[in-house]
């Protein structure tokens, strides 16, 4: 119970730290007989994969996916599915002046104070790189959904540039066809030269990721607690920089009246509106679910801040070691991840009380 | 596994419906020697009742708590704590009309498509008359904490009526000095003229709840699933009404420069600024932790509205029932309950791996 | 986590002291749409009640059940299904000359040593009394069964006195034909006598009770942790008093060789013979169960016996209170009920892998 | 909840196929700054390694332990400890006979109906391979436990040979003296004459191992599922081919009466006798803990046996692959394991009620 495993029926544990052998997952409660593909599993590390263009971080990662077991001729077993991705890149060296820092708003001050011992190399259990394993078991959760279900994450604000169309009025084909994931091209280029400019100053800016599902039909959803968006929302929410989650008309509906808000029935069962977001009573009701989250900026910048060592006085610091300047493009595979293992543990969960054959 | 318990170590368990015999819940995990005192567990259930302002819901219920098991001669014994709150004021034939009609942004709908059965009357199992059980287990999951934890949530906004000072500007001693539970007097006289409108024109309006949380020492909280602001978020979620949960800097944080959001250490390990709402990677920094919950409209309007019966014919329904104008007020002692939830979770978290005497 | 709930996604909470107000439980995760009949779940109690014949303890207790939630029209909801039994009958100022002494063999000194408080009435949170909560959830989880599937438990040995007929050569339609709950009219009669000395002497003893289940289908049980007779030991052990549980050819199969011991297939899959005891690899393979569980002596006696005050000090004990001569007659619905939430829960784990919709 | 994890506090998960790339396992929940020793891990697989003796099975494996995480500069760091063991001698073509035949006492038949796929290489999932994970991490869970705790396990019969001493009279010290594990040097002889002969003759033969645990505090174990009895029984009965768990008097014990039973305190709280094992009410009482598991005979044996293939007509098998005549020797650092991991979770969740700073 200590906060490494994710799911109820279908349970990804992540383990690794970013500079040790490997890092890596067992995902138990894959079905039987699910088509497992290597190759698509390795295209989504490929979308989160650190050097994948001029606005990430340098290091170079081939994030190669092996899986150790639970496929057996090309489908699940039902075994468990454990796979582990190679550090190759880690140059622990550039991380030896953190030994006796703590970095601000980095996690090196609150590991220490929790374990009275940390692995400060990279950043060790706390970076995250620890999320390639969640990309991985993503890719799995996906392949245990119906086909009909599909998830969309694009970055719709980066810094003080947002994306202005909602949701319906935006191409998520577009997602993939730059290096920001944003699908309007011209707020796109914005972004990026926000960015570039950011790399170059050696500063970072936070962004904002929607999510968009469609497909999954109403009747998903746990009450009381495992509500659909309580699930989704701390799946986002342990995300490494993410700071806030809402769905539907979120923080901006608190100001609408109960009569603007509510969405109303047409004949059979859709609504005419989607403030709820999909979700009502944390029950899917077989509209799209839609939800945004908040990432902060990075919080390693390469100019110099004050902070303390290790015995609590005062230094400056300018940090090494490699990191993004924007962490929201990378982070639209993380978020797919996230939203398909828990639509695919709710689907289990829900099938598990339908598929009875009393 | 059916969502109707939260927690690890600290686990509640609630059950009942809004018109049955009695909801009630049981609290597993509770360290023995812990002082329970049926007094102060009325008392948080008394800010939560309904009745209890001329803005909240005309429902009658004492809400008495009756605790079966796990305390002895004033103490918890280790054991697990159950109790039940009566239901004594359910007026179930208003619902009666409900039967075949489904409200909109309710999740009459939804359940009936998840389970092909629902208890119709006030809402069954969905009705936030279940968030009672969580007040008097929040009760009893303060009594675990040490005493130097206090939790203190309050109403930030009502529609666009929004406070304006920030969390140290105000006197959170001020919050229960009036119905709205806003500690600015000036706007809590906004929010309240606001609420009433809605009340009689038969609408009702969203609002904020700000949470601030002082006293948590660094430590606690689980990489990387179980960040603790990540349950804390989870734990909102499962509120009714609630569409969106941030910590710290949140949604508008997106738009800083790192050089911005990154809170620099003093020396002594406290830090100048507090963005990151006193948790950084998943863990607290013994800063103060703060957060704030998005409560949308009350769904239940007495305006003519819209919608489609059980068939999927489109019907006018013009609701009736007892409902409250603006849900905030009296969702603050659910945050406040919530959030001992976690913390006294975490707490015993914590403990099992520190001061081990190996 | 303090171990008062069992099962997976069919998951029963207990709840409840021997003199407290009331005992009882929430069962979660019961599908919708089962019928409920609170008429057997009185039956399967009214099997289990004190004072039922005149070899068990003459405490009086009618143990009628209240259901509080998660039925409705007499079907369930899917919410969770809380129910409680009241105490009517305790008296506890016959537990009063137990405050200070510790009873041998009973669990007085390792709860103060656990937890450092007790609640010695009765026995508390350890008395047998708690069983009555699994009685009720197992009459509920055979309900969700699929109707082909029987639990069968009968006494097989009473002290040193032992049915010489394997399962299939006895009538299980006899159990309830005595009130030793044994099949064999003749050994029921010696087994009877037995008790009856043991009551009149003031002296208890202990026997075994084995459970035959009839029409589980292949494949319910889970690799590799939770086998489906691990979690049946386990639940079985969990009844206060059992020393031991055994499947198959059991402890005694220890002593075959491998040529012996191996269910050879027939045509169809059905085995010749049934050491395996109905599952193999911790999976069902069609066969019937079967399993022996031990019980222990009853602790409380009425001789004297040298004791420890909790101070330390010898003393001595003449125990007080009302208890039953022998346990395993009043103990057969309480393995049923057990291998009842065993099986349901098991049931739901491999619906919810089969039959999807992928 | 596929069934591949155990424990609360300290889980363990594991993975693998006997033919696949590798076995592995990430325990999660071990406490920060415990030495870890790849050494002492080493050391305990390879009392369990195949090919170790003239009677165990001639697969050649190192059974290399290979940490991939949780572990810096010697200790533990609080994350989770992954670990692989490669599969380096996986004979499958050996198994290619047993694609289309179900062996008779296997888990093959089983497998297959409950997922509709199998591994059928080296058994797959199923293969007692996957108990070297479990000696890996055992060996870990015993590095968190308290020094005074010690776990010694030892044959206590092969076939119709048992040894006649109790646990006082026997010296554990030699259980590692003799290929056999039994610490009565003329009893061992006995046994190793007639496992050979199994060996030479191509069948198998089953057994049982005592297992005594000193110095475990009064205080472990939860009531009331969680008993620390009924996780031990979970545990043994999880372990490949074990058909039986008693405790303490166990079986034989149902033939006392409740005076002969009962232990006696003696002033100090320690106990006269041992009937109960050491462990009263689900609690450990502070006296040796003493349980007996039962292994039935190998399933794998090489003379001719009727069974069926997959299509269900009888067929004549003599199996191939490499076993061993009797499993018993090979699993005593299983039992050693299970407990160790039992204990440690324990002696977890006791601390997070006893060291609370409230």
């Amino acid at each position: 119970m200590a906060g490494n495993t994710f799911g109820t029926l279908l349970r990804l544990t992540t383990f690794g730290e970013s500079h040790g052998t490997a890092i890596g997952g067992v995902l138990d409660g894959c079905p039987p007989n699910v088509t497992i593909s290597e190759h698509f599993i390795q295209h989504e590390l490929d979308r989160r994969r650190p050097g994948q263009s001029a606005i990430s971080t340098p290091r170079k990662e081939s994030d190669t996916i092996e899986l150790l077991s639970g496929v057996f001729e090309g489908v699940s077993t039902g075994a468990p599915i454990a796979f582990i991705i190679k550090n190759n890149n880690a140059q622990s060296a550039e991380y030896d002046h953190l030994k006796d820092v703590y970095r601000p708003s980095h996690a090196d001050y609150t590991y220490q104070q929790k374990y009275g011992v940390r692995d400060y190399r990279g950043g060790g259990r706390s970076s995250a790189r620890e999320t390639a394993s969640r990309v991985a078991a993503g890719a799995i959760a996906k392949a245990i959904l119906p086909p009909t279900v599909s998830v969309k994450s694009y970055v719709s604000q980066v810094g003080q540039i947002v994306v202005s169309q909602n949701v319906e009025q935006l191409n998520l084909e577009l997602i993939e066809s730059n290096v920001v994931r944003c699908p309007d091209a011209i707020t796109a280029e914005k972004m990026l030269t926000l960015i570039e400019e950011m790399r170059d100053s050696g500063d970072t800016v936070g962004g904002v990721i929607t999510c968009v599902i469609k497909g999954v039909p109403a009747g998903w959803g746990e009450p009381v607690f495992d509500k659909l968006h309580a699930d989704l929302g701390k799946a986002m929410l342990s995300i490494n920089a993410v700071k806030g989650f809402e769905i539907g008309s979120g923080f901006e509906g608190v100001a609408l009246r109960g009569s603007q808000q509510n969405d109303s029935f047409s004949e059979g069962f859709a609504t005419k509106t989607n403030n709820s977001g999909g979700i009502q009573g944390g029950i899917s009701n077989g509209q799209n679910i839609v939800f945004r989250v908040a990432f902060k900026p990075v919080a390693t910048i390469k100019s110099a801040q004050q902070t303390v060592d290790t015995s609590g006085n005062e230094v400056t610091l300018a940090a090494k070691g490699r990191h993004d300047p924007c962490v929201v493009p990378r982070a639209v595979p993380i978020v797919d991840a996230m939203a398909h293992l828990v639509l695919a543990d709710h689907y289990l969960r829900q099938s598990a009380i339908t598929n009875l054959n009393v």
